[in-house]
């Protein structure tokens, strides 16, 4: 994930990355097609700097690691806006009961979207009373969201496309519209099978998911309250950034915000 | 609209409709293929009866007319359950200012989807407080919804299928997480241009959106209130139907909600 | 597969047959959507008569065996054209080499599409020099095509997709050109497994096709040819049909066209 | 259009291009979103070493020009292979009459797919009797070809759209079985409208194709005709070339192909 016009040196990056891994790949091994996610954020960022370069790829490479993931204005999610606010990076999982199969369905997301009277938090439309300081001087566009949905589920590139399609809804509950300027992007992938470059034999064991109706209705909630859940920790973690030119996003007011919801909907005290 | 199991008979009705306006079809002029949406309404419905016949379409189509639309418990959508409670037919529109050009954007939808928990009504969580009096019997599937988009707009098939795509975030407004039983179908069209079946001239001049920005800022969030507003005056039109087997659908309590919505937002008293 | 007009009619008599056969359909069951492809063959048939009905429908069904395929002007066949010859059903298949699973791919085809001057056999332009007797006054349309893929290889949905695309190179070796008219549909399944519509379990453990690459090395060309050649077997079985208000389409003069290949390419005629 | 490892640079040097037209990108004016067309032309090129800089991509835009396109070993199809022999660019067009429209559709393609025996020529197998004097060392993947349409008809993206699907017909005629390993991509655009990014108005008058039929006509063979002449033009104009670790693709013996085609087919000779 990055910012649109680094597009370019990240996927350099990565593929140089990859090279030097495997020094096999386009020599006696096949190549490899990278997939970089991006969003506009040049309300903060300097885009035409193209700042992140391959250093910056190759040290958040080697940084990953299991455990908690940073979220707010870190990494891709600096130099993003959300409803007018400090967007960022954010997460959240479900984890499924035992009947279910106990598998984990977890989101991430780059939030860069939607105009400010449009933020909804559990259902209170926050941004009707709640608006940042300043009028949002990056009115050209509606920005987009790129939303990255993992699990252990042993599920089929079939089944993981529909976890894709009701990311929507999440992201609908937030207040998005899926505005007009949006490139809504959304990926799923399954780490349940370790895939072999070179298989061994034609046909393989392996275990799917058969009871599909029963996994889904577990798996779809999962991934709207997960993506739902991802977005506003974005906001709720990103603290206010001044970037270029003096631009300046402010951190969503988490105290207010909270204490509006709680008067809309008294039952959310004990959530 | 009809039902899983009539659509045959009415596809055939209409087709049997299209020639006798037009003996000229499938002889001296091309054929004709009718589109049919059909939800599952078997909980009310004797499916297998398929009552509905070719009389029926027929009368249907004489008696459409402009002005109002009927709503809840009518048509295809007699037999429908949202939410746990009883579904139907519900429409709605905007229209938009003239700087935007003035055009108006319909929505209309026949409602057969959800869990009674799920509902929402204006953002309020209304579902986990207010449930139909008996368990929902017809718990094998999560249902569908069909939604019909009309606009008079002059708006290419590539717009009119961003029209489609943000339909689902007025669904999920209401609560649906596009459930794994769903087959939740989107159509729309423009009225803008009437087009020849056999062109007279190989290129014609026409009226098109050229700042498509502009227009669909304002079309997108009329297609996300349209739909959603649709969707619950499916449900506060429709009244309690007693269907097959003695099989109940309750009408929603619609001053209870209203009650509970206002409880929670107050400010909702002046809308 | 049928004619267009006639969907309405066969999809309903799929719906009764299956009710039939499970009369817990709508019921304690879920419903059935049944696929009915079509095609527009009123140049030889009284469209508007609608003539397949119920009997003909179940009839079919009941006759349905394991064996030869019957192929030219029969079943939904009986009324179509292609490259103005008369076209009809036709079916080829291959089976795989062991060690690519041994399984086998075949093909079923409804032709009706092409103008006389683009028929291709083996390669040789046929169209060029071997024409129908009379002129096609059924030039309104392009017509299309159904292809229908069959395999017992254990492919997944994406696998099977992938299939499907290969089909219409199979359709251009024959000289199609997808005319602007055409609705050509592929579908196809995979007969390996057995689903259960109640699985016992969550989870399954299934054979699937592990070293694609091997597989598709062997299936692609396998649906290539298969498509090529069942298209032109409903050529080749096909005899003249005189059919509504006297029009008729003649048979391909299968010898003259052979002749025509095999001087244009002497190693045919091992062939 | 560039080698698979090449993207990320690329990509790069047409933003900064970009840019430096239009110091706005990104501060007061939207971003851009470049497209790069990609193939493994890893048997003769070196891969990792990703040659292509930024300088090669602007000099590659400035020298663009009206006129004669260089075809066979030039830019991005220095290192492919076609059918086991030196593939490369290549180009075709047709000009339509007057009856419709006297519009220009023009393909260029960077062929990198096939194997040795599917090669067909004017319909003739010439892959079964003339092959590459060494046997194909780089049998990984089976490749991928990139096809651009262009024409100055005034189609929508709809129709567009449907261009890009005829395109797989001329691709089939020359051979292809669309491989497993192909990522086979086309594109199209029209010339016909220039439009503003930011529209004086909210609606405009345009230019269309009201009679798609009769346009489509002529459209459709023209795409699979080009396309198809394009592959074969990208193997007649590409010679011998030598690559990375002495790799060696051969260009194709073209009088020997025309000898072999004339053969088979005697009308050839006047074409």
């Amino acid at each position: 994930l990055t910012n649109t016009l680094n597009v370019g040196l990240v996927s350099d990056a990565l593929v140089q990355y990859m090279v030097r891994q495997n020094p096999d790949i386009g020599i006696g091994s096949s190549t490899v097609n990278v997939v970089v996610g991006e969003t506009n954020d040049g309300y903060l960022n300097d885009l035409q700097g193209r700042h992140v370069r391959a250093e910056h790829v190759w040290a958040a490479i080697e940084a990953s690691s299991a455990g908690l993931v940073a979220e707010g204005s870190v990494g891709a999610g600096t130099g993003t806006s959300c409803f007018g606010w400090k967007g960022g990076i954010g997460t959240a999982s479900r984890v499924l009961p035992e009947k279910a199969g106990g598998f984990t369905l977890g989101a991430l997301v780059q939030t860069n979207f939607g105009h400010p009277e449009e933020l909804q938090v559990c259902g209170v439309r926050v941004g009707r009373q709640i608006r940042p300081p300043a009028p949002p001087s990056q009115a050209r566009g509606d920005g987009s969201i790129m939303i990255v949905l993992a699990t252990d589920a042993p599920l089929s590139a079939r089944q993981l496309r529909r976890l894709c399609v009701r990311a929507a809804a999440g992201l609908a509950r937030t207040g998005s519209l899926y505005g007009h300027g949006s490139g809504d992007f959304v990926i799923a992938f399954s780490t349940a099978h370790t895939l072999a470059h070179k298989p061994a034999a034609l046909l393989a064991t392996r275990t799917v998911v058969a009871d599909e109706a029963r996994a889904m209705a577990w798996l779809l909630p999962a991934v709207v309250e997960s993506v739902e859940e991802a977005i506003l920790n974005s906001l709720f973690r990103a603290e206010t950034v001044i970037g270029r030119d003096g631009h300046r996003r402010v951190g969503l007011p988490v105290e207010e915000v909270v204490a509006l919801v709680r008067m809309h909907d008294p039952a959310m005290s004990n959530e």
